[in-house]
């Protein structure tokens, strides 16, 4: 039988989650919110008995098992590591924290409960597209990897939003931080290599929107464009546009003898001086409605989380370890690439990414 | 009546242009190649009467009174200055010349005789796309322009060739150089400024091909990407790229309202929620027969060139000054950026652009 779940958060993003856990065979047995008011209007319209405003009355709820955070970022880590030192499974929303200590917390918490289930959720991992990607990577498509181009261009994530975490870049908020996080965990994923020296720049254009006004202003960057020097001697180049609208994903991956294009969801390769679809998206697969197409949780990353929370569900099934999904270690060094960035943006310098070491 | 031309190059570019030329109302009658061999065969099969591999025997023909300098870059420069000397117009193909200071030269014959047309052969301002996309950024379609996003994607500039110039990027080889130039031109031509600091990432990972091999190696980039930080205040981020295969170019420029957006020689625009396709390419605008797709003069670029010869053209025979064209002081703004962005790579440093000074 599935554990029962606890879930943190009240975002829109819960209108596709929750009905899905359901789907899956799941319980959703209890909610968080920020304030009780927001924590009983959804707990209310998903149907969910339980709900609260505080953190450990979901923790210790008896039929809590397994606690997926959906919370704002700067919640996540202290849920997370709460949640494992009460013997609880948890996926985490990305960024599953502020700052690379926050998820060092989480690594150490999950080395000393290695038997509970401990997950970030980049779900683009997930995507059938992706999946074939690395296999592909792997099985030597396109020879080695020299050079990996992600370009993401979508609407602003602040769309009819009022001030919130997501205008600050300390709180989680931005492009680089939702967006830039998926794609960092995405390309070490694939390419089996990870960033050594990185260089970024980032900016704020839109300081104030129709609803964020008066003295509040947004910080958080909705334009970044950063370059990865990998280990394995790969040059990954990333751009993120937030002054477009409706979202679109590429991802190239250039090799000796050809490459591999993941456009939204569908694969293209070519080698050998043929070009060939690897997979076709079928109609729905790349979104996860009522999700919008932008917005801070875009319905690509949603749709990738539901199949990531597809295979949790599949795991506790059949007992098998679940494989592919990403650890609080990738998580670790996905914050600790997210903050070379910033070193980088600030000092407009090449910057190590520097992997805090545990004592 | 049109001016004689004289044709400096025997590449392939040439059987489109020397058509083109005729079609337009020129005389096509000298032809120029580094050796007398490559002169004959080019001449003959384009039946051209007068074909020499010495430079002064083009510039002293009596019937040129046009040079067109579509020979390799590292003899450019030395071209367009002694053709200006005595008295001929010139029209020079990019990046027209190694390095700034002989673009400077260039700039200072022009200036000596003004009444000579003297123009970069920048042609990608021409196409009706690009025309359209200045207008609409003047007409203040985006609002204030904050971020331009421009990516190009080929195949390898080498294919087929074997050891020449375009494996050296002391002589003007590599992505920078023949595509890199035609994009800072295209940026500062459409947004209305200029570069004042670059940060750039340049790699060669194709080092030797079927037929460069043994001693010999490839020097030039085949991967490239910058940043530039514009006087008006805007980012501009490039991305070039020869591994992927059939040309691929994409400019987009993001304003305070909206964006425009040119995909190949079609131009999109977004403001106010609404999507509207502001230019269709009809079926060839984008091609230049016969030239392939990429290799070291794309179509798209050629097509860009033999619009700019057209309005030489009717320059000519208006009596008409010839707008929008890149002058020479183009050119050498445009070599100051390259020059930045080879710095930049080699001190992995944002760097400023410093435009020589003529004494």
């Amino acid at each position: 039988m599935l554990p029962g779940v606890g879930v943190f958060g009240t975002g829109k993003l819960l209108e596709a989650v929750v009905p899905h856990l359901r789907s899956l065979g799941f319980r959703v047995v209890a909610l968080w919110g920020q304030t009780l008011e927001d924590a009983g209007n959804v707990a209310g319209s998903l149907h969910i008995d339980y709900f609260t405003s505080r953190i450990d009355d979901v923790l210790l709820h008896k039929d809590v098992d397994l606690v997926l955070v959906l919370s704002p970022p700067s919640l996540q880590s202290q849920i997370a590591v709460k949640a494992m030192g009460i013997g609880k499974h948890v996926v985490c929303d990305r960024p599953a924290g502020l700052c690379q200590s926050e998820l060092l917390k989480m690594v150490l918490a999950a080395q000393y409960y290695p038997s509970l289930l401990s997950v970030v959720g980049y779900g683009l991992r997930y995507l059938p597209a992706v999946r074939q990607l690395r296999q592909a990577v792997r099985d030597g498509y396109v020879g080695d990897v020299r050079l990996v181009e992600v370009r993401v261009t979508c609407g602003s994530l602040l769309e009819g939003a009022g001030y919130s975490w997501l205008c600050e870049p300390a709180m989680g908020g931005g492009l680089l931080s939702l967006i830039g996080s998926g794609v960092v965990d995405l390309v070490s994923h694939v390419i089996g290599q990870r960033a050594r020296r990185v260089h970024g720049t980032l900016r704020t254009y839109t300081r104030q929107t129709r609803l964020i006004a008066g003295i509040r202003h947004v910080g958080s960057d909705d334009f970044c464009t950063f370059q990865m020097e990998m280990d394995g001697g790969a040059l990954v180049t990333v751009s993120l546009n937030a002054h477009l609208s409706g979202l679109q994903q590429e991802v190239v991956v250039c090799g000796d003898w050809g490459h591999l294009t993941v456009r939204g969801a569908d694969l293209l390769g070519f080698r050998a001086g043929q070009h060939e679809t690897l997979h076709r998206a079928a109609p729905g697969e790349a979104a996860a409605p009522p999700l919008p197409e932008a917005g801070p949780q875009p319905a690509l990353h949603a749709a990738g989380l539901l199949r990531l929370l597809a295979a949790v569900a599949h795991s506790f099934a059949d007992g098998e370890p679940l494989t592919d999904a990403a650890s609080f270690q990738d998580g670790q060094y996905v914050a600790a690439v997210l903050e070379a960035v910033r070193v980088s943006a600030a000092t407009q310098a090449w910057t190590q990414v520097s992997l805090s070491q545990i004592w």
